[in-house]
């Protein structure tokens, strides 16, 4: 134990530097998050979509020329209000359903199964797209800035992701904790420049790189359906919203108070940042530019080009690579409920030595990177799939909040089912306008994603069902019975390891035979044999011969023939050494690794290890040198001995 | 088993197609092989090197000017008598060394082992350099054909070794039938170019594409140092001869005279080859081109540019992908043979199911595969390295033999030693100029990597023999004991698997504990706790809590302290279920996975599994389609009650 122990703390070792100590339930406070640390954790999604949000409001209205521009500041108000229903309406959710899940656990209560499977699995595909979006457009930051990596961009995507990947098993606290530099300059940098857009008597008329990108041909008119395109498209600057209430469980208690408190700040900074954006869009004139974002645009026209804006422009781009980490918040603790609940696999419900579900952050992990590796790490490929999940999420979570209120009808639950009404029916038609007019460029993508998940989760649960079914969960068995039981060892020499084999397996049964295949020209076989009748341990040994290769078929035949004979419960204990150095691994124990893998799925035979410690640092200190003359011997029971023309190696009975 | 049977045997199927059924060593002989095959299993990389060798003499003379041409024919006649003292030693070889190995086994017997851990490194290396240089080389001439396809060279080059490498795990029979159409097209059309050209009264004078590459400015003395260069350079058809005396054993009987008869085949055919090809070359002024080998504008000018040229120039690429056959034969004998002699890992000496190595010919994939990835597939950076591995064996062996004869002493061993010791000189030196004329540019590598080889080899041996000391291979050891067992089996519910489970435990022991551990809110361990006091199986259940969150823990430590408090031996009995189908597999087991990994070094702890069968196919036929309102309900001893907000997935005591 202590070598094999030893050497076991060691490959450890780089595991815990990764990732950690174990932590005990007294400590995991510590990894669970308050409000402030919940807005770099949770929020950075949808705070960072100022820097895209008001930009897709623009590109729409400018298909209808300079004149449609003005309608971005009602537009953006009109976000903003559905923020704010948004915003209430989760921090109802949390209230409501304390233990995470969001629109899932909302829709279940409330809905049915059906409803809330189709939130869940829109929710699970929107975090992978989020965390493989935030991480593509954060890198494509950089590498706009600096072209010459842009060849490795997907590189630089995957290694992007697992950093996030890690520090979120380290635990969210330390994520949030790591995160919280960028996400303060970011966000106090965004209302800096706000505010001296606001007070500046007037734009500083820098010059904007970039071309203009307004039609020049004859404009449309300005209809319903353009307004309602923009609207659309500036919703995307909600995403993220409804994280928080689904990661209820990762706040420090008290968690619903911290959790609404994250909420509601949320939804005033990123309502402050739109508005104040929409006002100064208009005030500066900004139009939609070739390379130049509109926040880009603003922040120049504010503060000037220079140091200012480059710190904010850097802190924008690693909030947005960040906000991957929102998905790393809510689809681990989304997959726990839905593990619970037996739609998903039972793993996803365990939590890694760090409390945090380790299993949902690998999945995430690994379903991100397949994204990435799938479009090349190149945002544009995905975001036309994007925020058509969420929008369903908040469709079903306003909803269900409807039938909350009707069912419970607490004070005020008419105007409370009126804003949650007025939202279902907003984002409704939002998730239908993404869907009609991205389905063709990727949408369809999302609704057979989303399709695969509702039919896997119904899957594995009547999956569970069964088996609770077969193996009688609820019922009280028989009482169990012992039966004899034979103890077969396949032994390949006389030595310590088939004495400590042999023990153990005297120890289980009186009834143990040994066993070992004549192989090649079964010169070896007679020599195990003939050591095994000068030892005389008190057990038969049966020497197996074999038309065929394989050593694994006549032990394997051997079982078979005892099974037949005797009504007993067979044990095979294979012998095993266990190396002081992993890479000696490779020398050993060939007889175990095809031995149980042909016995792998065997329920009729319960196969055993027996493991010896071997340091052949205790004997010999000169493995590094050769020294051909006093070689210590390695007896013929060992193998044949090592004369090149005595033993040929061709098969022979 | 029934059901877990029907499975692997499904699953098995595909390696069945792939590979073939398990081969009896009566039904061996069809693997085994003729001396016709021999030509096409073991000696294509000898035979398709008059496509690079002739080319090599030709190029280094032209250094020379046009004058030094006419040294061809000299140089290539001396290049034939070496070969004829190689294929005369290798006969000699093969009736002294009939187990295989080559220059190993004859260096083993009369020059010591440190001679021929060298010799065996210098064969690995090129066994695996040929490999991925003919293969890298037939791609390279189909490339040439199709530039389309040259992006693709590396898939076009990992494909083909696939192929030749599931060929070959068939067993080497159908590997030397399924390459014996381009072989004898190779070897037919090559001699048919020969004797059209010889007997035709005049060269076709047809015009060759390409420029000529002869040196305009003033040119070199013909010295003896060029003659040397060329006659080394065109040592590289050499190599290969070597490969069907390490072959031996993969001959049918009678082994010793067919491998002899494959081998002066060789002889005959190279050598007719390469003076035909060297008289034509002086007959029609063959000149180093751009773009031509020497063997295809010889082609040209013997039989014209019509069908004839192109059959047999894709039946000398499909020959030069397939030379990569040679080491596949080689290299797995070698490494049994080393395996034996305890210098590789024992695994190398197993056969598979096919009675074939098949770990030495998965580890030559596997290494052929890397450096063909290393270099992306392109021959010019592997040949540098080539041949010079395949010459110090060269060296070795004959150096081997001349000590044999001085010991053995028959008739005619002056005039025997003789030869083989102008055959070392010869091959020394070349191995001498291979060294410094190429050390730079990608020689070092292979010295680099025979020295590793080296070291390995002598450490594993050492490694070897220290277990031996340790495990006390060569004494007669105490007879064994046994002791009391106590068996513990982790149960996460009441079920008829956990019957099952309790009924093997007691069969091994009377002294078996459960164990469960009270994860979350514990409400699960208390409702195992209740139904196991209703059912009253008679062994003791143990609810063991933990401050950390790992599942593992607890049970680890339960064990260590029962460890500490009784001198028993402990089984840990691990309930499995094994499903029927393979996706189900996830679904499953989760604790065994990360139970077995904790306990996967301790010698002290037996680990086993107890497996069910579970088939959910018996009780349910929907698993496609849901259904809400009758579905069956997953009782709580099979996990939390699916309502959303009852129980939170906090931690707690």
């Amino acid at each position: 134990m202590s070598e094999a122990g030893t050497r076991q703390r060691a490959l450890g070792t780089l595991g815990r530097v990764l990732i950690g100590r174990p932590l005990r339930t007294s400590e995991v406070e510590a990894e669970e998050i308050t409000p402030v640390e919940g807005l770099s954790a949770l929020s950075l999604d949808a705070l960072t979509s100022v820097a895209y949000g008001p930009e897709a409001i623009l590109v729409v209205l400018a298909g209808a020329g300079a004149g449609a521009l003005h309608l971005v500041f009602p537009v953006t108000v009109a976000i903003v209000v559905l923020l704010a229903i948004l915003v209430l309406s989760y921090r109802q959710v949390i209230d409501a359903y304390p233990s995470g899940g969001g629109a899932y656990a909302v829709a279940r209560a409330n809905l049915g199964t059906g409803v809330s499977l189709l939130a869940a699995a829109a929710l699970i595909v929107d975090y992978t797209l989020t965390a493989a979006v935030s991480i593509a457009a954060g890198v494509g930051q950089v590498t706009s800035a600096f072209p010459a990596l842009s060849s490795d961009a997907l590189w630089l995507c995957l290694a992007m992701l697992a950093l996030i990947t890690l520090v979120n098993l380290r635990g969210l606290g330390d994520a949030a904790r790591a995160f919280l530099l960028p996400t303060a300059i970011f966000i106090v940098g965004v209302l800096a420049v706000i505010v001296v857009g606001l007070i500046h008597p007037l734009a500083r008329q820098v010059p904007q790189p970039g071309r203009v990108l307004l039609p020049t041909g004859t404009l449309e008119a300005v209809g319903v359906l353009l307004v309602l395109k923009a609207f659309a498209a500036g919703c995307s600057a909600l995403t993220g919203v409804e994280a928080v209430a689904n990661g209820v469980p990762l706040f420090r208690e008290p968690r619903q108070r911290r959790a609404k408190r994250t909420e509601t700040l949320l939804g005033v900074i990123l309502g402050v940042m739109l508005l104040g954006l929409g006002v100064l869009t208009v005030r500066f004139h900004i139009q939609p530019r070739s390379g130049q974002t509109a926040l880009s645009q603003i922040m120049g026209e504010s503060v000037g080009r220079h140091w200012a804006f480059y710190v904010v422009s850097l802190a924008t781009t690693a909030a947005l690579a960040l906000a991957a980490n929102t998905s790393f918040g809510g689809l681990p603790v989304l997959a726990s409920l839905l593990s619970r609940d037996h739609y998903l696999p039972h793993l996803f419900r365990l939590r890694g030595d760090r409390q945090t579900f380790s299993n949902g952050i690998v999945a995430l992990a690994v379903f991100a990177a397949a994204l990435l590796v799938a479009v090349d790490g190149d945002t544009q490929r995905l975001i036309p799939m994007f925020a058509i999940g969420v929008f369903t999420g908040f469709t079903v979570a306003q909803s269900g909040l409807v039938v909350h209120w009707w069912h419970e009808r607490p004070a005020g639950w008419r105007r409370r089912a009126g804003i949650n009404g007025l939202g279902a029916v907003v984002t409704a038609v939002s998730t239908v306008i993404f869907l009609v007019t991205k389905f063709s460029s990727g949408g369809w993508v999302v609704v057979v994603a989303v399709t695969v998940f509702v039919v896997m989760f119904h899957r594995i649960r009547t999956y569970y069902e069964g088996v609770a079914d077969l193996l009688a969960f609820d019922e009280i068995p028989p009482p169990p019975a012992g039966r004899r039981t034979m103890v077969v060892v396949p032994v390949t020499n006389v030595s310590l390891l088939t004495r400590q084999a042999l023990g153990e397996a005297l120890s289980l049964s009186d009834d143990v035979t040994a066993v070992t295949v004549a192989l090649d020209d079964g010169d070896e076989a007679r020599d195990v044999q003939a050591r095994w009748a000068a030892w005389d341990p008190g057990v038969p040994l049966r020497v197996l011969s074999t038309e065929y290769a394989s050593v694994v078929d006549p032990i394997v035949a051997f079982i078979d023939e005892e099974r037949a004979a005797h009504d007993a419960q067979v044990v095979v204990l294979i012998p095993c050494v266990v190396p002081a150095r992993l890479r000696h691994r490779l020398l050993h124990n060939q007889i175990d690794v095809v031995l149980s893998s042909a016995l792998r799925h065997r329920t009729d035979v319960i196969v055993a290890r027996v493991r010896i410690d071997v340091d052949v640092r205790q004997v010999t200190s000169d493995t590094g040198r050769a020294d051909d003359g006093a070689r210590r011997r390695i007896p013929q029971a060992a193998a044949a001995p090592p004369s090149a023309s005595s033993s040929e190696p061709g098969p022979s009975e």
